[in-house]
């Protein structure tokens, strides 16, 4: 199942969808998944309190569904099972009247989570990339656990949100990775149990900033470099855990201008899944809604004094591609000092 | 005014409470602000929808209280004058029955924001604290612009919570720092206008592992350092920037087992709040409910090689006061492996 956040073409939302794909509509739509199990406890279990029990089970913002537990996760299951079979008896038309069913070419995607409680970004996590590190002079040895940064929750932006080239960087660059939705409150999970805490995956793109990083190297912390407004695209959707047999086999692209600039498979990944967790959980509690990245591969713009040109500029598109999960695409627009004023007082 | 989140003795809570002394009651009383806004409608404006309407306007969270804006703000305002008001009318014991009134002694109070969209904290802002640092071979020059780094929200704990040693360190330390809570959604702020953005003051102990902070150093980020579970004790109250005439004028102590460790007055800050504010709100949007922390002074233990005693073990109780806010305790306990395996499938 893929989850979504979403806002439709009549402008209510964010809710929450499923992504859905099926012979019997012509084409990908998203089924909104409160008004779909609203349906569903109407239609099948002829429940009189359908819309209010759907509205409580299945709330607007995804991480509070993440929180909802089994129960908000099988809820939204059934409601995408009574839709699926409902298309099979020509009720497309009727779906769509309803707003349960909507193409995904009217909607706009959001973030599937808005605001993640965290977001712990892995660092160095593929051989390639750690040895352009090296090459550039920045990164280093072979790390022994898998070392972590945080990104700030409001960096956060969805599918086509626009990444804000900050007047305060001239070396914008792109990180794709693999990440894992935490679906549960955690401490002390061995490796071999992840799928007990991690409810799904998505794509975040790590957009660093090059220079930044340099800059704030002799302070010994490293906060801007990863942490503007905008730098944490994350999406399209959350792939739920039981569709990715492996994620330690997944194709992993990233364009730009259509051009490849990484490409790689998790296969290649240092620290896998489970071993992420089971550090990470051996330090720190992990909540429901938190974001658990696992580093990018070689190919970054920033490392790679040959091609400065490759660096992220106004106009630039790009797209980050997991096999299984879908494709986030974000442009990149130029600050506008005066645009993003929100407060001069 | 002093906000508070609590939970009333009856085990009701989170709730949002404001702290009261006066005259007319035997001891410091937490106003609950729902039940006193209600009160105040229904006998001052005669509302039949007076519990109804105060249980949107002042949500159950503090930081949904500060999303509510300048209406939430006067409501609750409004509450706590009603009560004031009443109490010159012997109504203490009638408002003890409708639990409009607590005693604080009989409440658990929370941290204020129990889950901040982000917490940047200010390092190296004290003169003092980096001329320590200096000596004990970590801090450095004298830092050109605020530097700060991110601590993760999860880390939060409240007022008589437990600050919990993780077996992963040997060295866990106290920094007492007074601390800004942003009240509007703002970027590029000016110095001079930090009011406008600025809805109030809290204590941060922002509570440091230096050996992890030295382990650390080669991989170039510091996270677990800063950063492990109850490492963010935040409290007891929220004061609103109304009664802090100039927050670079405020005496700031932290005691162990009542001994004095750190004393200084935020007039030695570096950088004081309105210009901590227009450097991060010129990177950064700054959202409601967000956390600006000042930095620390001189005094912490892990510089201080001369009295390695000082470090932080169990059993300890550390006290972090800031005039005109108040004080901010907690007792240290060691990791136990087993109590905190929240989930070990």
């Amino acid at each position: 199942m893929k989850f979504v956040s979403y806002t439709g073409s009549d402008g209510i939302g964010p809710r929450v969808g499923a992504l859905l794909k099926s012979i019997d509509i012509p084409q990908e739509c998203i089924v909104d998944l409160e008004r779909g199990y609203a349906l569903y406890l109407k239609e099948v279990l002829a429940d009189p309190f359908a819309s209010q029990i759907a509205a409580i089970r299945i709330p607007h913002d995804l991480r509070a569904l993440i929180v909802g537990g089994p129960l908000s996760i099988a809820a939204a299951r059934e409601a995408l099972a009574h839709v699926s079979r409902t298309l099979g008896d020509a009720g497309y038309e009727r779906l769509l009247t309803a707003r349960v069913l909507q193409p995904v070419s009217s909607t706009k995607l959001h973030a599937p989570i808005a605001r993640p409680g965290k977001i712990v970004a892995i660092g160095a996590n593929y051989s390639g990339h750690i040895a352009e590190g090296r090459d550039a002079g920045v990164l280093r040895e072979l790390p022994a656990y898998p070392v972590a940064f945080l990104k700030m929750p409001s960096a956060v932006i969805g599918h086509d949100d626009i990444i804000v080239r900050s007047r305060h960087t001239e070396e914008l660059d792109y990180e794709i990775e693999l990440s894992m939705v935490i679906g549960k409150r955690c401490r002390n999970v061995r490796a071999e149990n992840w799928r007990d805490v991690v409810m799904g995956f998505t794509i975040v793109n790590d957009v660093s900033m090059r220079d930044l990083i340099v800059q704030e190297k002799p302070t010994g912390v490293v906060f801007q470099g990863k942490n503007l407004d905008t730098t944490c695209p994350m999406g399209p959707c959350i792939v739920t855990e039981d569709e990715i047999a492996d994620p330690g086999c997944l194709d992993i692209t990233l364009r730009v201008n259509g051009q490849t600039r990484q490409h790689d498979n998790t296969g290649n990944m240092i620290f896998s899944c489970g071993q992420i967790i089971e550090y990470w959980s051996s330090r720190l509690t992990l909540e429901p809604g938190d974001i658990v990245t696992t580093g990018t591969t070689s190919g970054v713009a920033g490392f790679n004094r040959r091609f400065p040109e490759r660096l992220l500029k106004q106009g630039d598109v790009v797209e980050a591609e997991i096999a299984s999960i879908g494709t986030l695409r974000n442009s990149v627009v130029d600050e506008n000092p005066r645009s993003t004023s929100i407060h001069t007082a």
